[in-house]
């Protein structure tokens, strides 16, 4: 059984598609086609819209699923007249919120995903900026700056997570690769001493280390069991000695592991 | 007048600030103070944000907005007897949803950000690591794999946008920076010529961009207004007589560059 699911907005889709996904997600056994389409932005385009609901709706037999976070009232009551069933996003909470905030809403369009937002955006994108120059160690020296430097073993997932909290939180994060030579050593890397307080460390099963590193360079000793194994297991004797808080992150995605150090560390998102 | 904000959640908590986010930015006459707690996912820890949220009520003396994704019955109860105005997103929406699809909710935490969408994850992860393979021109031989390559002058936001195509949708990005060389060459670098249908072009203010680059590198002639009028000018000329899809981002956010490229080019979000 399939089954079409409409994201729709006059902004990016961006909310009605993270509330839609995490909705359907929970319906594992249906299959569904899932189609997001932005910008509806004028009575023109809800028109050829509704006309395309109709359509998935005679061609699955089904009534589409339809999530909007649509705010113009004018535009959204085009919309409701399609043969869908609506999950009105705006629709179901404004009015209870300005009732509860005594104060009208501004009925303004694309606010959550724009550049307005301005001292927050262009943050993030510094945030950016900042993790790809201080990204796997290539430069120390602008440590003092960052929030958080992430550590561990080449190909634990630093760079991603780096990334990720740059675009969602504006954290400025670097990341530094803790390879055999600094392990030899029984001591922390030198660049990273002054900065304790902003470590957090990456660990993985090594297993997993092992296929990763195997897609990049293929039957190396880099890539082998072993060297993962014994990486791993003097990193995190590391990590326990220097008290440094870590996390696995053999079974979380890039949003999982951001989250998690968010809580753990007490940063904040810049905003 | 200030209002205290919580976006609760027993997995990440992205949908529920995005959901949040979105619509408190109807209201911008009032200061929200927001706090985000995710992974609640016992009854201990239920108990606990309870009191935080009756504690923020009684110093802000108002009750606190309190947006929940939580999947739980009994967790989603605990909370629910908080001194909150409750915006109960999944009990709101889940019981239509399930009547409407004649199936009932899985009710399992966290499953729009897990790694167990397996397939999915993966592919955004090969995706970041193409687009940092092939950021800024370093190496064309990829350019087959690509699913897009970005064009434009240096600074024009390439990269960021590569970078968020690749973690929210799993597009492959390269980007090739157009510097003064291929512009006085009159026609399209040659790396780029057999890949014509991939590429997209961005432009921006002269003034914006000459802001921008004086952060980088101050009082330089790459950072003057006439250097960036004349590379924004023969950059527009050439997508226009190559006729490359274009945006000018100096208003757009990444997210909205990103969503208004997928619109353009119909790209699909890999699944």
């Amino acid at each position: 059984m399939k089954r079409t699911a409409f994201f729709i907005s006059d902004g990016t889709g961006l909310t009605a598609e993270a509330l839609g996904h995490a909705l359907l997600a929970q319906f594992e056994k249906i299959e569904f086609e899932r189609v997001t389409v932005p910008y509806i932005d004028d009575e023109e385009k809800a028109r050829d819209l509704v006309s395309r609901i109709n359509k998935a709706s005679e061609i699955d037999g089904e009534r589409p699923l339809v999530f909007d976070t649509i705010v113009n009232g004018g535009i959204r009551e085009i919309i409701s007249r399609a043969d869908g069933f609506m999950v009105d996003i705006f629709g179901t909470f404004l009015n209870p919120l300005e009732q509860e905030l005594n104060s009208s809403s501004s009925y303004s369009v694309g606010k959550s995903h724009s550049i307005n937002n301005a001292g927050s955006y262009e943050r993030r994108i510094h945030a950016v900026n900042f993790a790809l120059d201080n990204d796997d160690g290539a430069r120390t020296r602008h440590y003092d700056e960052a929030d958080l430097i992430l550590i561990g073993a080449s190909r634990s997932g630093k760079t991603p997570t780096c990334l990720y909290l740059a675009l969602q939180y504006g954290i400025k994060a670097a990341n530094y690769p803790i390879t055999e030579e600094d392990l030899d050593d029984q001591k922390m890397p030198a660049a990273l001493r002054p900065h304790k307080e902003k470590l957090f460390g990456l660990t993985i099963e090594p297993e997993r280390l092992a296929t990763i590193r195997n897609e990049r360079r293929p039957n190396s000793r880099y890539s082998s069991l072993q060297q993962c194994m014994h990486e791993i297991e003097e990193i995190e004797l590391m990590y326990k000695r220097e008290r440094i808080p870590y996390l696995n992150t053999t079974a979380y995605s890039v949003e999982e592991i951001s989250t998690r150090i968010m809580v753990t560390t007490g940063l904040k998102r810049h905003r």
